[in-house]
This record gives C-alpha cells, structure tokens and sequence, in this order.
C-alpha cells in the first residue's frame, strides 16, 4: 500500500455560519486532509503539534480511521492552535475573529522513521520554512510532492515560499492567491507564471467556481457539485487536497490523466464536507455515498459530442 | 434544414475595456445569437428593428451568414438602439454609460410568414410583451422555445414575465437573476423555483464560470474555457445562447443528452466571441477553429474513473 505524509494543523476551530454556531469542534488542514485521504487504500500518517488540552476523543476519530498519529507532537501545559471565524451570507467569504497559533508557533516537525520513505508528501498550509524541514527529512525524494499555501505567506514569507516551491511537483492555490503571487488576472497566465517557479503541476481551486489543474499546455477543470446548501465551507479546501493526495497515493499512478481523477476524487470529497459543521460529514462518510456522488459528478460534467 | 426565428435587438454598441475602446460598432442580442446560430447548418431568421442610420454594410454581414434579414424593420428616420459600456478591470463588472432604445422603444415584431411555423423560436432579451407577441404569431407551437431576459424585466414587468415564460420551454439568465427571480441564494434551487414558474429547462449562465443546466433532478455543467485573455466579454451570453439554439435547430434532437452537446457549443463558440470587440471574431469563424476547440472542451472536462 502506497504511503503518505501528511503535515498540517490540528486545531481547534470555532465556526459560525448563517445556519448556525459552533463551540469548539476538531478542525485544522491535517485533519481534513487526513479524513479525506482515509477514504482511499493507503498507509497514511499526519505530522503535526497540539497542546494537552486536545481531547483523546479527536485523536481517536483520526486513529480509527488507521491514520498513524505518531508524528503528532503532544506538548504538556501547551494550547492547541484555535481558529474562529464568520462566514458572510453568501458563504463566499468570512471573517477571522481569533487565530491563536499557541503550540503551532513553535512546531518543528519530526517525520516518524516509517514515513521518510513516504511515496507522497502533502504538505498542508503552513510556514514555508516548516514544509521544508518536512522535505529534508525524506530519506529519499517522494514520487509527488504536494504543497498548499495561502495569502498569508505570500504577504509575509515570499523568499521562504520560492524556496520550498522548488523542491515540490503540486501547488494547490485559490484563484485569489493565484493572482496574488504572478500579477496576472487571468489564471492561464497565472498558472504558467507559477510553473516557471517550479511546480510542474498548479491547481487553483476556486470554492464553489470548481478547481482547476494546469500542466504545461493541459488544463483540466472540475466543477464543484452544485448543492441545495452549503452548511459549512471550513475544511472544504483541505479535503479537496487530501482527496486528491489520497487518490495519487493509492493508485502510485501521477500521469496527468491519473490527476484528472485526482481532481474529480478531491471536489467530490469537498462536495461532502460542507453539507455539516467541521469535520462531522467526513467523519461518518460511506464508502457507498461516495461513489453515488461520483455518477453525479460523471452527468454533470460529461458529454458526447462526435464532429461531423 | 430546421428553422431557427431569432427575436432580439440589432444595434450600435460603443466598448471600453483595459484594452481599448471603440467607436460605434456592431452589436445587439439579435446580431450575436445570429452570428452564432449561423455556425450550425439551419434556416435562421432574425426579427428586429433598426433606424435609417444602420448601415447596409451591418445588414451584409448577417446576410452573408445566409440570415433571413426580412423581419427586421428598417424604421425611417428613425435611430437604431444605442448601447455604451464600460468595463471594469476585471472584465467581470461592467457600468452602463448611455442606453438609447430609439427604435427599439416602439418595437413591434412581426415575424416573416415564411418563418410562422420555425422549429425553434429564440427570444432575445426584449420586453416580456413583445417576446409574448412573437408566440402569439406562430401559426404552430414551435418544438422548442428559448427565452432570455434581464434583470431590468424582472424588477419592472414582472406580471408580464411571468405570463410569457408560462409558454416557453427553456429559460436562459444569469446567476445573479436567477437568485433575483427567486430568492434563493443555492442556484439549485433557485432553478427548482423556476421550473415551477413554466420553463422545463433553466439555464443559468455564470460568465467566466460556466453555465448550468437544470431538467427536474438533471444538472449538466459547462464551464467557460480558461483563456489567457477576454479581451471583450460584450455579446458572450448571446452567443451562447445563439449556439445553444443552433444546435438544437440543426439536430432536431431537443433530449436532455442533446441539449447538454448544445450547452458545450454554446459555451465553445462564447469562448471565442470574448476574444476581439464586439462581433469581429464572430464574422470570421472558421469551422476547422470552432472544431478544434471542442476538442480542447473536450480535454478539459472529460475523464475516466471506473468504480470498484
């Protein structure tokens, strides 16, 4: 079975929408990405820090869903990373009321020996310098590598993300991002601009606009599924990249046909994780539900059209 | 050969984009639907009116598109509707600058009595009255019956809406309409509201992010094609509209499968009218180009996973 690392937060998150409020509920892109990445045949592990105060309860979720948490730093008298936030009536945007980095501002990765031979490597959102540490610890160059960044590091650690975008394959993205870091409007632009950063492959996800992949001259789009509601938007990018990592991981196949079903495996996962709060669809979601979904996601895209 | 009766305005449109502006030029529903539809192999016709000041050399290029031009009004003395915009940066926003109906303000089709009985009747954006005129002069009912309308109609005739899209099949507006229309934030069910409201199909038309269609639970997807530049988006929901007409026109076929193939033109020959001001790609469309980028739709939104 094809293993794979992933390295990202485990938070707390606080969320209210205009369906609702939360208290404080598992969160954090290691955990969304773990959950999703469960769905596939893999051997997976998360790195990441939390303080004492995280429940065993949570770990136990990430545990039987055979994620190996070995990599996961307990740190005594610590807080675990709490993220609160409001979504906007649209559900299209939000407002970060409280970041607390707490244990995640000292994180120092340590990859468990059984993963430095990891065949993919996800890389969760988090400072550039961390991801790289992740990528020193490989005893041997990963067949992918997966990286996910956001606006913040863009701003604040530019020299420190061209870096580490170097030594990557993949670079998920949202469109705003996209434009932030090349100066470009259109996303053709943007994407190529990026590539010649060095990631052979961009993916910029654009929410409830879809995400789409670029290799040299193929573009490769995905829709999201049009929903009768969207609950919860928190986690619905990090389960799109564990879906997809997860997928890659599994079939050890990283052609660009195979990350088309990559993609289409990561928005269908998304699809699910924003009908509940947090992690609660994921968490329960069936082998059956999810390739139901998968027929949908086949009509709603696919067409035959012969030329004459 | 199908017949296609085209109902929508032929005009002078005057552009300002990031990338330059133009004088009075080409432009109106009917002209872009036209334009479109005449890629596919029909007996088009479009119902119109201008003034004594449109020129013939306009009137010639629809003519050479093998256009029937008979049911547009040449009104003497008269002016032909004026339209001036200006886009923001993004291209995605737009601001009105002038709108002179002129003649369009006493717009009375009357449609070409060789063209009573067409196969498929196309209302451009227009008064919900005159649309309801046009389906009042079919000696039969028309196989199908497309309407497109703005939010200008929905706020200010809104009982006249509503009597017209009673008789018509599918309804084509944007996402923004579409939530204005009903309500409803979720497209899906705003396009669930609509259904109820007489049209069969809703297509909901998303600009630079695709067009949805939606049959009783079907939902089919198109997105626009990633361009490294949109040069000017004027005339781009027409022309999928044009193109989305045509091809039903052509194939007789009015299936769900065959109306998402006519989505795909639809959104293929958009993808090209956004490339140059006004109509100018739209004159000169070669077959072999229009084929070519199916081609490229086809690339980027067709995959292959198999359940296990």
């Amino acid at each position: 079975m094809g293993k794979l690392l992933i390295v990202g937060s485990m938070a707390f998150d606080a969320i209210e929408t205009p369906f609702g409020k939360t208290g404080k509920i598992l969160g954090g892109a290691g955990t969304f990405i773990g959950l999703a990445a469960s769905q596939f045949k893999v051997d997976a592990a998360i790195v990441s820090v939390v303080g004492d105060d995280f429940p065993q309860s949570y770990m136990d979720i990430l545990k039987n869903k055979n994620i190996d948490l070995t990599g996961v730093e307990v740190v005594k008298g610590g807080k675990t990373f709490f993220w609160e936030g409001k979504y906007h009536n649209d559900l299209n945007s939000r407002d970060t009321l409280v970041t607390e980095l707490n244990t995640l501002a000292d994180f120092s990765p340590i990859v468990p020996d059984n993963f430095t031979d990891a065949d993919v490597v996800m890389l969760g959102n988090l400072h550039p310098n961390i991801q790289m540490s992740v990528i020193h610890q490989m005893e041997k160059r990963p067949k992918l590598i997966i990286l996910d960044t956001m606006n913040f590091w863009i701003d604040s650690t530019w020299d420190e993300l061209m870096a580490v975008i170097k030594k990557i394959d993949v670079i998920t993205i949202n469109d705003a991002e996209a434009r932030q870091m090349t100066g470009e409007y259109s996303l053709v632009k943007a994407a190529a601009k990026i590539q010649e950063m060095g990631p052979k492959y961009v993916v910029i996800k654009k929410g409830e606009h879809g995400a789409l992949l670029f290799h040299k001259e193929n573009i490769f789009f995905a829709p999201a599924l049009p929903l009768e509601e969207v609950f919860d938007p928190t986690g619905a990018g990090d389960t799109f990249a564990g879906g997809f990592a997860g997928y890659l991981t599994e079939t050890g196949n990283i052609s660009f046909e195979s990350m088309k079903n990559a993609i289409i495996h990561g928005s269908n996962l998304a699809s699910f994780c924003v009908e509940r709060f947090g992690t609660d669809r994921m968490v329960n979601l069936q082998k059956h539900e999810v390739d139901s979904r998968l027929m949908q996601f086949r009509d709603l895209t696919q067409f035959n059209i012969e030329l004459t």
